[in-house]
């Protein structure tokens, strides 16, 4: 797996781009250079050698997703007004909104330079596919704004609203990858849907970790999603739950009602999500999901070994504590 | 030239976007029915034609195109802080500027869409022919921003940062249309030189009516380009042709030194225009464009009467008024 890693880190070092206008390329170079975990191109690569392919096949498509990715963070980040993205100040903070704006455009064009460098024979159901999940990825972004000024938001809205924003995408470099790879269309649409599940298990082991994580580990501030009042699985499980005079409370720290410091309101909202049992409800809740994933990947009329790195690689993931 | 504009205005008409999430699609659907010229889709329709194809055989291309454009002005409104666009307010101002950047992003990736539905034998030229297209379009509007802060703009700077900004998509148009219809490589990109010649003139052409345009007919404020200093051809030629001591008033009124009435600095800028000849020169660069431009069509290989109708269109939107 490290030298997965090594292999898709080297190829963004080699990513050559103009010099000028240094505007629009100096935020892309700096963008791409933070990194990330590269979750989307390794998953694109191990689908493509689960069906024999070799890396070389999937790597452009790969990298083409990785690139769309960091695009919508810098996006996001303009949306979100955040200062800062893996302990780096964001580019609407480094630069200005104006050129977050042009150097994200300009990245989400780039992204299809490495897309449609795969073989002609899958070309059309790769852009298909790459399109259909960037339209929604901008659906899912878009009700997550929604959501910011309501307090009502179902449980099976918030479910949906992560599969948009978040799991689409990890489903799809799946599905590409396995494309590449040579596995025909049904089995690739099978390596989506467990993509999707695995997709969403990730999401809300984000929304975990935001709120019951190490901060020694974890990087950002734990408790950012209860300052921000964000509609993660957690609140709107908690809503759902909670009696009436406990939903009371609750929706007073949600709607700002209480003037009191942010480290008091995070614990306050931690004990309410305790009393209710939420982090067990968000284990068992990715537990499922994370099973109902791997049935999916089982059920894959493919020789055992071959999906063993896959698994291996998501049985790490899903076992992060960052 | 009217069946063209009315069928390609129909195809619009039938789009069907989702109706959820409402602050993705609305935007969206609402810039679309504003329309414009649909130059670039003519473009692309009359270049398929041209090559024996038929108008079905680029349509799809065609709308990516005209899509795409769409989604530049949405979000060049937000960097520009335009109010209007077309004499309706603009997205962002409708809605707001988070709004306008997403909705606009899933428009470029909407595009695209658009763009892949080809025949498969040119689909990788096609493709790659408009992602190097979209993205010399966001080094053009770069270089655009970068002279909002410059009073040392070249000539030269200029027309190479509207090649970018504009011509190169015209020529595009042309070149994918061209594709469509059957041309070969070398000569789509004939096509595509010749488009570059006559975005340049159509550019010029909108400095010089933006200044020496007819209030009735324009739509526009005349003038608006002095009041917002920007750097057109009018005035990188105006600074480049005039003596020190014009140069140093015309100076003041570049960097707002005088605190006068915007209807006093219009005024006095054309005079300066006028006493150095600009609207003749630049009549004079856009009639050298025009004429390079018709010699590259005129040395394509095909049959004359093929290329009847492109001319006479291309006529049309050189004699144009707004």
């Amino acid at each position: 797996m490290k030298d997965l890693k090594s292999y898709i880190d080297t190829k963004f070092d080699q990513i050559e781009l103009p010099k000028k206008p240094e505007n629009l390329y100096d935020p892309i170079r700096y963008i791409l250079s933070i990194g990330g975990k590269r979750l989307r191109p390794k998953l694109a690569l191990l689908a493509c050698e689960m069906f024999g392919g070799k890396k070389e096949d999937a790597v452009n498509p790969a990298m083409g997703i990785e690139i769309f990715h960091n695009f919508t963070l810098l996006h996001d980040d303009i949306m979100d007004k955040a200062d800062y993205r893996r302990n780096n100040a964001t580019v609407h903070k480094k630069w200005n909104d104006n050129i977050a704006i042009l150097s994200g455009d300009a990245m989400n064009n780039l992204a299809y330079e490495y897309i449609i460098q795969c073989d002609t024979s899958v070309i059309k159901e790769v852009l298909s596919t790459f399109n259909t999940t960037a339209i929604e990825i901008c659906e899912g972004q878009q009700y997550d704004m929604d959501f910011e000024d309501r307090t009502d938001v179902e449980v099976s809205e918030y479910m949906e609203m992560i599969r948009l924003k978040t799991a689409v995408l990890l489903a799809a470099s799946l599905k590409i990858g396995a494309l590449c790879g040579g596995a025909s269309l049904d089995v690739s649409n099978e390596m989506y849907d467990f993509g999707v599940k695995i997709g969403l298990a990730f999401q809300l082991q984000d929304d975990l970790l935001d709120t019951f994580g190490d901060q020694k580990t974890f990087g950002k501030r734990i408790g950012g999603d209860i300052i921000e009042n964000k509609k993660t699985y957690l609140l709107c499980t908690a809503i759902k739950k909670s009696s009436d005079s406990l939903k009371e409370e609750l929706m007073g720290y949600v709607t700002n009602e209480y003037n009191i410091p942010e480290d008091e309101k995070i614990v306050a909202v931690t004990n309410i999500y305790n009393k209710l049992g939420i982090r067990e409800n968000t284990e068992d809740k990715i537990e499922e999901l994370y099973t109902e994933g791997l049935n999916l990947l089982n059920n894959i009329d493919i020789a055992e070994d071959s999906k063993t790195e896959l698994k291996a690689y998501v049985a790490t993931i899903m076992k992060r504590d960052n």
